[in-house]
This record gives structure tokens, sequence and C-alpha cells, in this order.
């Protein structure tokens, strides 16, 4: 209909986007409306919304399909530590003027290939194009039976405290940009016992348990040479070095919950997901922080950084 | 639990940003965990999300209130057109570093001040700080009796074309700013006649209308005289100057929808909003777009610019 060359370049972009995207039945109506239309009956929706911004969740120069599948990564992760099913994404972008087509197809195609592994349809979004740099905004849509989301405010007195994988070095190696989302492990877990609280590691241990235990009006002893390191924390550093990178580096996007120890006993012996579980230490109903190290106990200081609410 | 003071800073914000927000019983957990949770049994969720960008949607030195009322202000518009209830908000701010507290607490203020009015809760999101200029990403849901969401696809030959209020001028005014997005008029023609297709124009008449005609498989002949042209949009131009302005300035945040011309016809006779409604033209089974202006027809060409998906 006689669209000037510009508008059209631009909304072949768009059509390519809307052809990549697959059907759900619960996406009613899909991009190309002012709205899309959602509807899960008998279902709750748990919602969770990241902005990743260039220079502070990425570095310039990132490939862009791995900016693009941290930005869909990051909100999975956050859906997996609720224990919904992912399900539907928006996706708001605002695209650096420099980038040519074919950087924005691997921005999107690296949305799109997390997204399909967790069968997550993008149901809509914004895209926008500036002078500045490079900002991706997600919005991701799961599923849940009413009642059973696994919030953060249920951890009690005697909880066993486990971590999904190894923390530490997420950053320097890396690892921020390729972690896999514990959607299936959390799954799984919520399958096999009764988590009482969960969140995702963001921030970082040292930070991100004061969130959990603040929810739940409890503290907590961690036993510190129980905290699995990741391979990727430098080797030559000190063991106390080592402690601190796992409880301060973020972005480890592993799981941390809480479980009676009768629970927290069955997932060590038989435990329902692939991936390593540890217990690293215990709820208390006095609501303060230690952390056991060397063989004495001390006060653990919150470390690590948060921007976050919400998600 | 000891934090340190800059976290205790950015949690202050949170908290505040947390207290400011009001409950519905649709929103099950807002503010404070991984993810939120929506339930409203019965109801479809109709969902849109528009980002905005200094530079691009609104100027640097822009009264952060405004900001925040205009990123609302267009999710609510989109909302509006398809006759949705809004309920719930997800915010994702990207704060330039020179921002203070006073003028991150003046944005969110306008958020809020838009959303308590059509009674919207903000229901979580991530607010982040940078050295990049100002982002926002509003994800806003909305709430409907299944099936009923007017969509773009349903306009007919013979149906009459209206637009609410009136066009152009809206940047230069800085109308884009404080205009009221349409929702209760949405509503209030949605309960008196069967609106067969609907659109609200951000992007301009003359460009939007070819995305309703487009997805319904009609065109259209507009009447040049019948178009109301805002009184922002300069007396002193030329009666074909002023029509230009109407149908390609954009960000009118007005209505577009087609009825039976019986339907149309009682609108006119009784119409059940306050805002003036027009009828401007109709929809032709010949797939293209003319415009009748000086006693001539001559076809339209698509004017304005486009750069959305699914919002």
């Amino acid at each position: 209909m006689g669209l000037p060359p510009e508008t059209r370049a631009e909304f072949t972009l768009i059509e390519w986007i809307a052809r990549q995207t697959e059907a759900r039945p619960e996406v009613l109506l899909g991009i190309g409306d002012d709205a899309s239309i959602l509807s899960a009956p008998g279902q709750d929706w748990v919602v969770t919304t990241d902005v990743l911004t260039e220079g502070v969740h990425f570095a310039p120069g990132t490939d862009p399909a791995l900016i693009g599948r941290k930005a869909m990564g990051v909100n999975l992760s956050d859906l997996a530590a609720m224990g919904a099913e992912p399900c539907a994404a928006f996706i708001g972008i605002v695209l650096p003027e420099s980038f040519d087509r074919s950087r924005a197809e691997r921005l999107y195609d690296g949305l799109f290939q997390l997204a399909r592994e967790f069968n997550v349809v993008i149901a809509g979004g914004d895209t926008n194009s500036w002078a500045g740099p490079l900002v991706i905004s997600v919005t991701l849509h799961g599923l849940m039976a009413p009642g059973t989301a696994i919030r953060r405010d249920g951890a009690q007195p005697g909880d066993w405290i486990f971590v999904t994988g190894a923390l530490g070095g997420s950053l320097q190696s890396q690892r921020h940009l390729t972690f896999s989302p514990r959607v299936n492990e959390s799954r799984a877990l919520c399958r096999s016992v009764g988590i009482h609280a969960m969140l995702d590691l963001s921030d970082g241990l040292g930070s991100d348990l004061f969130h959990l235990l603040s929810r739940s009006g409890v503290g907590a002893i961690l036993e510190g040479e129980a905290i699995p390191i990741h391979s990727d924390v430098p080797g030559t550093l000190s063991p106390g070095e080592r402690l601190q990178r796992a409880l301060s580096d973020g972005e480890d996007f592993e799981l941390l919950f809480c479980v009676t120890p009768e629970d927290g006993a069955c997932l060590l012996e038989m435990p329902p997901v692939s991936v390593p579980l540890t217990r690293i230490g215990e709820v208390t109903a006095e609501r303060s922080a230690s952390l056991r190290w060397n063989g004495s106990l001390t006060p653990l200081l919150r470390s690590g950084w948060s921007h976050r609410f919400g998600s």
C-alpha cells in the first residue's frame, strides 16, 4: 500500500519477527494488533520483567545473539525461581542506529533460540531505534496451578538451605551470557519435594540470601566450606578469597531454596536433577545471618549489589 | 541486616515505590518476589508493551512527571483500542546516573498518578541506572470477558469510519505528554454499539489507518473536509497543509474505529461519550485507500512513521 522505503524496511523486520514465533494455545492474539490476548483458564499467570543495558549487563561489542539470549535467560531464571512454566514473552528493544538488519536479527535469534528451548512464544513487543546504546526489556509470562507458586517468604527455622550448581566467576568467564536457566530443574524439584522458599541468585548469594531471610522473617547460618565454588573462580586465590567471590560475584542464575531436613535428605540421597544440589546451611529462628568458616561463626555481611524490584 | 549505604538508598526507592501501589484482587503477589502473580478467573488478559526513549518520545529536559505520565498513557491508549479494562503494570526503567532521588520520584509520580486514575496497580518492575539517557518500558495488563476484545481485523465494507477528538499538532503543542487516554470512552462505545475494528492513533491517521485496512482486508474512502483538525494545528496554514498535519503529525492517541452505518447513525444522534465523535469516511471492499478533497478523489499515501509491533 505504498509504504515509503524506510517504513517498509522496519516492517520487514517485524514481519520476520512474527514469522519466527511459534503458536501456543494460551496466546489467543499475538503480534500485530494494539495488544495481545492471553488466556489460560484454571491457571495463574506468573509475570516478571528485566531490563538489560549495554555497559551494565553486557559489554559493548558483545555478540548480539548472546545479549538476546541473556535477556530471555534472566527472565526464565526468575520464572524458575517461582516454579512456573514459561509461556509468553513481550520484547521491548531500543536498537542503536548503528545496528544493521543482520545484527538486529542476530539479537532476536539469540532471544528466539532460548525461547524455543523453553516453549516460550513471543506474543508482542515494541522495537525502536535511537542514537544511544542497546537496551532490551523482556516481560515474561509463566503458568502455574493456583496457589502453587514458590515465594521467598516461606522459609522455616530448621529448614536446610540448598543451591543448585556452583557459584562465582560468572562475569569474568562470560558465563553470565551463556548460563542455562534452571527452569526444568525447578519444576523437577517442585514435583519431588515441598519447597518452602526459593529465589534465583542474580546479585550473589551474599546479597540475595538476605531477600529470602527478610521476606521469611528468619535468619540463617551458612557453612562456608560447603558453598560450591565454580571452576570459573581462579584456583590461585586463597580459600577465603574464593569464598568471597562465590558470595559476591553475582550473575550465577542458580536457585537458592529451603526445604525441611527430611526433604533435604531425600534430595541428597536421590537427586531428581542432574545439576549438583548442595546443602549450604540452615535457617534459624534468630533473625541474623552468620557464616561458619574455619571453625568459627562470624556475622555474614551483605555483599554484592542490588537494583531490582519485583523480579 | 547490615545493608551498606548504597544498597539501602536503592532499597528505599523500591520501598517507596511499593508503598505507592494500591491493591487489586487480581494481583495475588506484587513487588518484592522473583515474579508477580496475576489471576482473573473467567477473563482474558490483554497485554501491551511500549518503550519510551529520551530524544525520540520526549525531549531531553522534559519534566520527569510528564515522561512518566506519557509512558503509562501510551499503554493505556493501547488497551483502550482493545476495549479492555486496565489492571496491572510492570515498569522497567533505566535512569541516567544524573537523576537524583527527587527526579526519580517525580518520574514515578507521573506514572502513579495516571495509573491511579485508571485503577492500575504497579505489579512489578526493574529499576536500573546507567551513563546513558532515560528509557522507560511499561507492560500493561488489562481484562476482558473472553472473546470481546476489539481487534483491527473486523472492518466490513460499508462500515462508517469514526475518530474520537481532533487530530494534529500534538508534538508541537506538547499534547503528546498530557493527553487523556480514551479508556473510558472506549468502554462506553463498546457498551453502546458493536465496534467492528478499532486502533489508537499513535503514528498518525494517514499511517495507522493502513494497519486497520490491511488487517481487515478492506479499503477506505476518507472525507478530507470531515477530518477534525485540532486547534493545536496553526490556523495560519492553508486548508491542505492543515489536513496534512492531521493525517501525519501522529501522537494523537485518539481512537479510530469502524461500525455499521446504523450504529454510526446512533452514535451521531446520541453520543455515549462527551469527547467529539466524527464520521471521517467509509470502508470499501476494494483494497485501496482514497481521500476525497476539494471534490475529487485521490489515492491516500501512507504518511507518518511506524516502528512498532504488537502494540
